[in-house]
């Protein structure tokens, strides 16, 4: 894997392993033995994007279409795209004893969007222990709540399975109706949520946690996505919990309150990119589905199993704007300023993903014979990487199904990552006079 | 009118004069003989606002519901709205011999987006006398088609009506269809076109293309307005022309290729704000729906008769954008380049205007029975200052109006305007250190 012989950029080689290892996904679960039932290669193909982007949209059900083998692959390709294709390579040069050179760095850096190049190596070791450790604890949890059902050979596959799942944001479950079975179930809303919200957090966020530093002396990052993270979650669960309190399809048609503030609280964290539900998505207020478009749109925090514009980029452009209105010139939050530079990065991402989804809106009206809500909510689910659907990813045509894999496959590499790896870098340094231009 | 005595700020008393003038047109309009029967007083009050914010969209039938009386109170608030309020402020002050002090002149330049304080009065009269000529000229054109059909006297007014609210970007019409009896009109067509393309320019535009410097001695501003309202147009005109090719609704029940061609370029340019429309809206296919709320949001020109966020806002953000992606750190178009702070600005101005409409549809989404695509069209439309709508407009609940009154306002005072006036400027100048954050 000496890929300083291919003349590629580090986010064109990103691309590329990406891909193959999604063509290879799709060649497995396209084998005899990988399905109950012949599939289009079309279908195996989306799932495989769909697992390696932690997606988790479903053309076919998973737990009925694949066998145990199909199911492995799935689950295998989730944990290789959720904690991050580039660290396994790390893994494979520290275990063979090859020192990483820059470029390879680079790579990881960009893998897990960290910024200081120093830190990855040190950043990949840990985050594989935690992660690792986390999902065994989180395994036996489950296991003690699906095994006296289950048995021990489902149950405890069910609870590697959705573990796996949960901790890198797949929101795949091997029940048709996703977790809507379990949704007064205290055991499995809290281990799932706890699962996908610390995935979610990013990895950067979760050593810094890790090292038990006092919130104050935290980066500016890891407060920001603390905080962000709370108070978006705090904010949605009261308005979805308003909002479909007396829809008979939703809350208003479960028993006891508890079940309603469980559900209420699961369906708020989980479109911040997890994806997993426990209501019915279709079935949903329109005003709920609205505000699921925003929360789906911002996903979780950078170096984090999820995908979407991430919660600090809209955090920025928030703050920002505030500057702005406020007449003030610095960005400042938390004692510290904010660079132009990461503005202009922040418009830049949300920018080229509103462009992306645009597009993509814009051709599956053209596509597809679905009403237009469905379809908006599918494309940003899949730019999200988060899965969630009101019912149309199977009823999608062939161009519909290859628009959607685009989309997963941009959120998960990330606009910008994509964009920069196809444009051409101008260092002109001509400078021009400057001139002003009336706006708004 | 010495408002130097009241403790107000330009923009608060911008937007009390356009209350005012609202207040009192609705007043007008619930005259007893301004109207054939009696209408209600959010009825009025949306009509006033529609009229005043030159939005044009209509909750009864403006040509049946209104007398002569009531369309000219109707016709009157949009050359008031849509002139600038404020410029009919400064002729009054320039009539009486009295000087223009500089709070006056930094409310008109708000009232007209314009940037430098200098111009403002020169603007204001030049504005004047050219868009009198121009609505003067286009009335007459008007009518050598109209009244041989209608008569001397229905003839002439709608002649005079229908020049005035197509100047301004009002987007009113006398017919229930609005222009739909007009598809194939050449006359109609062209005549109403230049008007509202003419408007929607902004004067500084205009005025530089009156003063016949050569292209390559204007303005960036105007440089990047003609050359971004030309592409925009053919653009818009081209995919709308093969999205409803084969539409019955639309451009398929047309006879002549003729008519296709017509129609298309008439709902390609009229979206961008002035709102009048030659096919039905909700019988569009949902892909050219999507496409219009694109052109909606972004609007026409700064310092124009038209809404949105404005075309150079648009174009300063996608070229801001590219510049990050090239990997420079200069924003350049033209041979020259645009201050951090307009990209800040445009930022702003994008994601204010995007907070309110996200706000709106999610409340209407809560109040109205209608499905979500309708209600973001309606909401986008009040925004835009366009009118067009997918015909829910009359069926909207009280709350439902009051959402869209006041997204018509917001969109005609624009976005800053409205929030800087609320905003406490805060100006400490405490610095803090820089620290880096992980986007996207
Ligand atoms: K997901
Ligand atoms: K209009």
């Amino acid at each position: 894997m000496d890929y300083r012989k291919i003349n590629l950029s580090p986010s064109q080689l990103l691309i590329l392993i990406f891909f193959v290892s999604i063509l290879i996904g799709t060649g497995l679960l396209m084998l005899p033995f990988a399905t109950n039932e012949p599939i289009h290669f079309i279908d195996a193909l989306f799932t495989a994007t769909s697992a390696m982007t932690v997606t988790g949209l479903a053309v076919v059900d998973t737990g009925s279409v694949y066998t145990l083998f199909g199911q492995c692959v799935i689950v295998s390709l989730i944990q290789l795209g959720g904690l991050g294709i580039m660290s396994f390579a790390v893994l494979i040069y520290m275990a063979l004893g090859k020192k990483i050179g820059l470029k390879d760095r680079i790579l990881i850096q960009q893998s897990l969007n960290q910024t200081s190049i120093g830190g990855v190596i040190y950043l990949v070791r840990n985050l594989f222990i935690f992660s690792l450790a986390i999902e065994g604890i989180a395994m036996l949890f489950l296991a003690l709540r699906w095994v006296p059902d289950l048995g021990w050979g489902k149950g405890l596959f069910y609870s590697f399975f959705h573990s796996i799942s949960a901790f890198n944001n797949a929101g795949m479950a091997l029940w048709p109706d996703n977790l809507m079975g379990f949704v007064g179930d205290p055991i499995v809303n809290i281990v799932i949520s706890l699962l996908f919200i610390t995935g979610g957090l990013g990895f950067t966020v979760l050593i810094e946690l890790w090292r038990e530093k006092s919130y104050k002396k935290m980066s500016l990052h890891s407060r920001l996505m603390i905080v962000g993270t709370f108070v978006i979650n705090i904010v949605s669960m009261l308005l979805i919990f308003t909002l479909e309190y007396s829809n008979p399809n939703t809350l208003g048609g479960l028993a006891s309150l508890w079940d309603k503030l469980w559900a209420s609280y699961f369906q708020a964290v989980s479109p911040r990119t997890a994806g997993f539900n426990s209501l019915d998505i279709a079935s949903l207020d329109e005003s709920t589905i609205f505000l699921m478009l925003l929360l789906m749109f911002v996903g979780a925090g950078s170096a984090s199993t999820g995908g979407g514009i991430k919660l600090t980029t809209f955090l920025v452009i928030v703050l920002a704007v505030i500057t702005y209105l406020r007449g003030k010139k610095e960005v400042v939050v938390g004692r510290k300023s904010i660079d132009y530079e990461i503005v202009f990065r922040s418009l830049a991402i949300s920018s080229v993903a509103l462009a992306f989804i645009f597009v993509a809106v814009f051709l599956l009206n053209i596509t597809e014979k679905e009403p237009f809500l469905p379809l908006l909510f599918e494309v940003i689910s899949a730019f999200g990487t988060v899965g969630l659907s009101m019912g149309v990813t199977a009823k999608l045509t062939i161009m519909g199904k290859l628009i959607i894999i685009f989309m997963m496959f941009l959120g998960k590499l990330g606009p910008l990552t994509l964009v920069m790896s196809l444009a051409k870098q101008d260092n002109t340094k001509i400078r021009y006079p400057s001139e002003n231009i009336l706006t708004g």
